[in-house]
């Protein structure tokens, strides 16, 4: 019934590369199907004034895609003179999802931006980015912890995100570009590695949804960021 | 143990007042406690680019503050020169919300631009302009009936939003600012007058939090909607 | 003579509610017939950079009109990005108009921001808002000397202005939106409760005026700023 | 008792240079003393668009200053990304004034921009780019007419205007930098050959004025305007 | 001698890897040692306003750096609200580079734009689009071709570029970052498959360099073309 | 052959007059045949964030076009809302070019800013700007030596600059605005009066060019440049 062929519980195959580019401090490419992201984590010892003198860090994210990422081209955001709201949507909550998994006490007063730049789009960038994003700010977090800058892991738990959505009337998970562009629902999870919830953000576009729809998706959401945590698991190995 | 001595699931009172301005084909100032916002709609005989000759209508929403609503002022949008992600993210869902409960088919090929002006924020400004924010397009379109320029009400339904939210450890309705501002998780619901949902947005302020803690505050949500549209009935009757 | 049916020399009903948000340390609702602005006065302790270690204090102001504020809907500035020439026009004309009537050594190094915004459009919205303004700038140094931070009050004079123009060939004062629309000469005249003038700006919309013309409007503003005086001083008081 | 030794009704040198440029359709180079601006004329054969298919044409103006044309150097105002409200206010003002003196319906569908460019800057600018605008308009306009492409002149009569001020008690004309800087008011004053007024400025910049004062400048201005006027039918002879 | 231990004209290693995202019309890879671009190829059949009706076709470029692609982050262009200065001009430099090669004729009335985002940055990022840029280039237009959208192939010849410099008083080729930051002389050369120059700049930064040094580059850059000429070759075979 | 009718080696009249303005502290109108450009120096006793407390000083220039110097009135930059791609690669060239002829750590730890307007544009605008920004810039750094504030000149040697091209088929010596707009290759030359090099650019606009052609151009711009320098010792002297 889906596109893909997939079972309507089946997610994508998941690849997450590590250590892609030689400057950042923490670095990956995800690849969940067809969707590739490039994460990095990018370390500098100050933080936004807000919280200078507070001993406190700060974990900060941005997003953007590439102009040929989608089927057609894109215009650039660079070039255009403005990211569209689209795009600061996301990446508020890339960095929201982010800073739910840090002690920022511990991480003592440095900033950690992440950085996750779509290099090719097929459904579900801003879950692959905020699954990424983690592996770099993680890679980024060892480095400190090994160079004994800070002591005490920041890093509370895992953090991944998955899609759900409602697709011609059933609940399926891990939505690819043809069943999110035709979906009646649209759904993103962002979970723990415990399982507890850090973001949830259902939104009808077709057709209203029922309670019970909603616990669908969720439950298909809790097994895919359980996926996901493995795939993490296995990449900072 | 709420700020304001309210219970843990007791609103704010409620105030819906119709014709505001005399320019406006719909409007209304709304007052959810100290949270005041004026919505007012405005039609326009044509569509955006992309729904030319479909047949189809277009409803969408834009959002601001006044400078001095908030306690202390904040700068002007028009003045930086950009709307913040803030802005965005919330107009967007606004519109998003809105557009769920209408037959785009019944209304034709025109535009209703709804507009949300904060004159004074108390916490919960985006909840307040999508509830108000119904109601001016309900005005707008019963003038678009009576003039008979449509025939079926292109209105499937209410549509009105409240926040919920994990406050001290407990789950409570309908938050305001100083709630707000220290709340662990933080929750805004849209659904239809039919209890159907249209937008679920969770967020983990300060804590993570569970499928169960979720679960309550949904059921606060449902009843804080009935409450609402009971409102917007009384308003536009 | 007159769309209104007023005689030339009659003003619209003015009505001044003050104290009509929680947060402004200076607020009030200016309604000149169906022209509505609300002005708000926001005390901030510090100054522009050029005044640093002056003793001095700044007021400024800044104008913004609610997209439905006028017939047919307006571009919000903040989405088109940038204030148009005639905000700037207008904010420039309210903070120098009231900052001719401060003594600003007095005031001391604090800055106070009017904010003006039009909730309701129907002509001569500049001088509703110099004269709320000056309203709420009026409550703001009362907050300030009742607290005891200044002794002198820094107030020299009322601040009101009136529009004029010559409609149908006719000098007439506080023109309405129909007349400010059709009038060959258009003037401002920003005056002090002693009859002082601070800001005179005329100009020729359709045709050319005389020195005859001129001195008509000018007697006609006279007047009106008397009445705007007075109706300053049953608010404050 | 003015800086510069000039008797209180006393004008600046006036030096009005045509066809400076060799592109333009109408230029010249006026200089005012120390204050020279190089205005140019340019012709497009299409409208703005709410004048199309209207038989009527426009005039419009655009007004900036060279980094260095003042005493310290000033952002360039391309670099900085906006034109300050100052300038927007300037150019607003120069386009009306030109705009008063001419028959739009005579003109035909055409437009013609005058750009006003201060070369170097001693007070008065605006005053000199109207006087020198409207010479480089009248240039371009007998073009026009020799080509045969409009055969009533559309030139109703000259625009010319000066300023005037309050400075040490004294009403003067024709302020230069040091009194522009010191005056306690302010005035413009733009008019025709007739001695009909188009606009009429005058601010309180330091302390309010009264209307006998008010009256001087104005009369100090008819002989400037006067003298101003004889200095473009030299130029344009 | 050189930092990397490289030969005087010895060149860093070159890969390119082709078809590297599934949506561009071409796309590849190029490696020019620790200098990694993503070139991607777009095709449209539409042309900017300036050639519709002429029959004749576009190519142009746009250029962008990820974030992290340096040592230390760079601010995102999307998130400042502008290009660069430097983007803009290398941006202008690839898309001339390229239409020099091409006939515009024989394209047709389509335009292609080739998309250079540098993913890892160690100097030479400019030469390494223009070289990967062609291939991308290549391969859309072969597509073209086999649809049988073109029948004459308009790509006139390879177009490559690479960097030489004066390092240490000696002419070297193929600059990396540390060579180039320390540079006394920086120049750039884009030439043809048969040897042609399309582009040559040089530019003293630390040192004026004489005519000699100057040919001495030249020679160098000959040499290297040539390698990235096969390359290409290789690649697109 | 020439339009102008000029030998292919012959230069267009050179007019340098100094001390145009008299608030800059240098200053020149520079004229290259119909070309012209008005030339600042300013002077600022502060340097850019990156210079402070290195005991080096710095030199930037800016650029701008008159929107009537050309043929067609274009944009202003200013209303526009930014500087083109093409301004900022030109001022970017101009502030190198002359930063090469000056000794920072002589200038010590101030700015000077140069400034060139283009007041008519007939082609090679960015010679001009910098064979006159450095007549400007040796006025401005001889005030500082006259008045003692440096005592060792940091001016290495002149700076000059001078266009070439292939035009119909031949090289030729400063390019004209037609001949400029039909070349088939169009090269910049900056030198320094010893005749070293500074920066070399040349661009194949229709036809690739030939290292034989290249040196054609470049012996041109070596006598070209020349005549520059001449030029300057005269306006200096």
């Amino acid at each position: 019934m889906r596109p893909s062929g997939r079972a309507l519980d089946q997610m994508r195959d998941i690849s997450i590369e590590t250590d892609v580019t030689k400057h950042a401090e923490g670095s990956c490419l995800i690849r969940c199907g067809e969707t590739h992201v490039l994460c990095t984590a990018s370390l500098e010892e100050r933080v936004p004034p807000f919280l200078r003198n507070t001993g406190q860090g700060w974990v900060t994210a941005e997003y953007g895609m590439l102009p040929r990422a989608t089927t057609t081209r894109m215009r650039r955001e660079a070039a255009s003179g403005k990211q569209s709201g689209r795009t600061q949507e996301i990446q508020r909550l890339i960095g929201r999802s982010l800073r739910a998994g840090i002690d920022r006490q511990a991480l003592g007063e440095r900033q950690i931006t992440v950085d996750c730049d779509v290099i090719q789009a097929d459904g579900g960038t801003r879950c692959a980015s905020i699954t990424g994003g983690w592996v770099a700010l993680r890679l980024a977090v060892n480095k400190l912890m090994k160079a004994g800058d800070i002591t005490m892991d920041p890093l509370l738990d895992h953090v991944a995100a998955v899609s759900c959505g409602i697709y011609a009337g059933q609940p399926v998970l891990d939505l690819d570009y043809p069943e999110d562009s035709e979906a009646g629902t649209d759904a993103n999870f962002v979970m723990t590695g415990a399982g507890r919830m850090i973001e949830v953000q259902a939104s009808a576009e077709g057709a209203t949804f029922s309670r019970n729809e909603f616990e669908s998706l969720l439950a298909l959401a809790e097994a895919g960021v359980a996926n996901l945590v493995a795939a993490q698991k296995a990449a900072v190995a």
